[in-house]
């Protein structure tokens, strides 16, 4: 049981997260705090936080876990600003799509790693923002990413750990490099892909028409391109090196496909798109 | 009311459009055509087709209306098979996603271009594929583009607008070149980039774990690189001078974005991201 649970940034995550474990009984007070006063107000009307707090220094004095699910870009600012007041045994936990980032702003806000600081990412979320679009369910039978440090406390693990499975979800651990780079290839770089074409789709100049003709093939791809694009800006600049990375390697290969389509080479296109199908039906059961 | 139905290929659409007549009681009898006796009987059996004909001349004879249906890459020797057989008066469509190569396999086959050919093409589907994936409200409130020749005759355009309409379909009508163009840009575009995303990650050391931690965004991104191979090797043939230019344009406009992420220039990024979500926020209305 959490007596005290602080939420800094109140939105999708941060707001289904006090929903589910307000639904499992999991939770005494919920704190919620941010920048934006007006958006706060929303939360408390709305029950999904108990009181607002604009002072996130305030807001973590009493806490037993505190979570930070901003945008990643603003990790570093967010844990100077709770060092001082961080109660010594609170749990501290992020929801950021970005680890190394998020370590690497901990180490500079607090001078060396907390042993209660425990870096976490739920693989959840949908293109809606805002704390208007959360809901208890989010975090069900979805997965949850812990990447420790090598100093976190293993009872601050198993803590955070314990608070995801409370909101539904299923926890596994990996490193903070191993995440960034799967990450990078299965949510970043599709993201990147999808505001793109749209963007190279919104600049032609029949583009009503474009749209108007697009089908339920092109909705379900471009769905994420209706992503909170502030949020989408953090991740591609703290996850650059292992986004640059998988960028690359698909440019190449995307590159090949055009030029096996300019020479008409059946063989080659057949095959990319059977092994392209073949692992998709695999893995993803929706097939 | 059509007395005889000749479906060329009964795969998701023909035989999703042969449902959708008989539901709507505006059809005689169907009779099924393919290479594939297998394929034919089960399309029989599930009462999606009357009669089976594996000769495509036996199946276009006595038909009203003859619909082809199979892989771009097949029309011309489709319309070469069914050419002698084919009764004056029988109104001729097709549904492929290519319409400048299918009306020019018609000129090869024919000679000149029937007057009463009317290419066509449903902008409904989904990833699956085959007769059993087939239903007859697949196409309602969808739209059917038709794309008539210099020699379509104005009652075989309104014939084939009447089976679209009598399917559930609203009927609009374009030139060949800019079906080619939109569709390069809203369909072809995007299945080729699923296709070479999945592949690109199939082809990872540790895709087990990359496909497993994929979220929901991810599956959707990628639910159309579970299309058919063929049919889409098909389309990246025959519509080759139109995906070709969008996808050069989406390659620089991806490559400027490469460019920004290794410049951390947030300005271009965020200006992206925001474009493209107001885009899709604008003309997609799930959002």
């Amino acid at each position: 049981m959490i007596k005290q649970l602080t939420i800094i940034g109140v939105g999708l995550i941060g707001g289904s997260l006090a929903r589910a474990l307000k639904r499992a009984g999991a939770v005494g007070e919920v704190v919620g705090a941010g920048r934006d006063a007006e958006h706060l107000q929303r939360a408390l009307a709305l029950g999904v936080i108990d009181r607002a707090e604009a002072n996130l220094a305030a807001a973590v004095q009493g806490a037993d876990v505190v979570v930070v699910a901003t945008p990643v870009g603003a990790a570093e600012d967010v844990f100077r600003a709770i060092a001082p007041a961080l109660p010594t045994d609170a749990l501290l936990t992020d929801v950021g799509s970005t680890k190394d980032s998020v370590v690497a702003a901990a180490r500079a806000a607090f001078g060396e790693l907390p042993k209660n600081f425990v870096p976490g990412h739920p693989i959840a979320g949908t293109e809606k923002s805002g704390v208007e679009a959360s809901f208890a369910e989010l975090f069900d039978g979805r997965r949850v990413i812990l990447t420790p440090t090598e100093n976190s406390d293993p009872a601050a693990v198993a803590g955070v750990r314990e608070m995801w499975q409370q909101a539904g979800a299923e926890v596994v651990e990996t490193s903070v490099a191993h995440h960034d780079e799967v990450l990078a290839a299965t949510s970043h770089l599709p993201h990147l892909l999808a505001f793109s074409l749209v963007d190279t789709l919104a600049k032609l100049d029949d583009k009503q028409e474009i749209f108007e003709y697009a089908a339920g093939g092109f909705r379900d791809f471009t769905r994420i391109a209706s992503s909170d694009p502030q949020m989408w800006h953090d991740i591609c600049v703290h996850n650059e090196p292992a986004l640059l990375k998988m960028l690359e390697r698909f440019e190449a290969d995307l590159d090949k496909l055009r030029q096996a389509i300019a020479d008409n080479d059946s063989d080659y296109l057949l095959q990319v798109f059977t092994r392209a199908k073949a692992a998709r039906d695999q893995f993803c059961d929706d097939a």
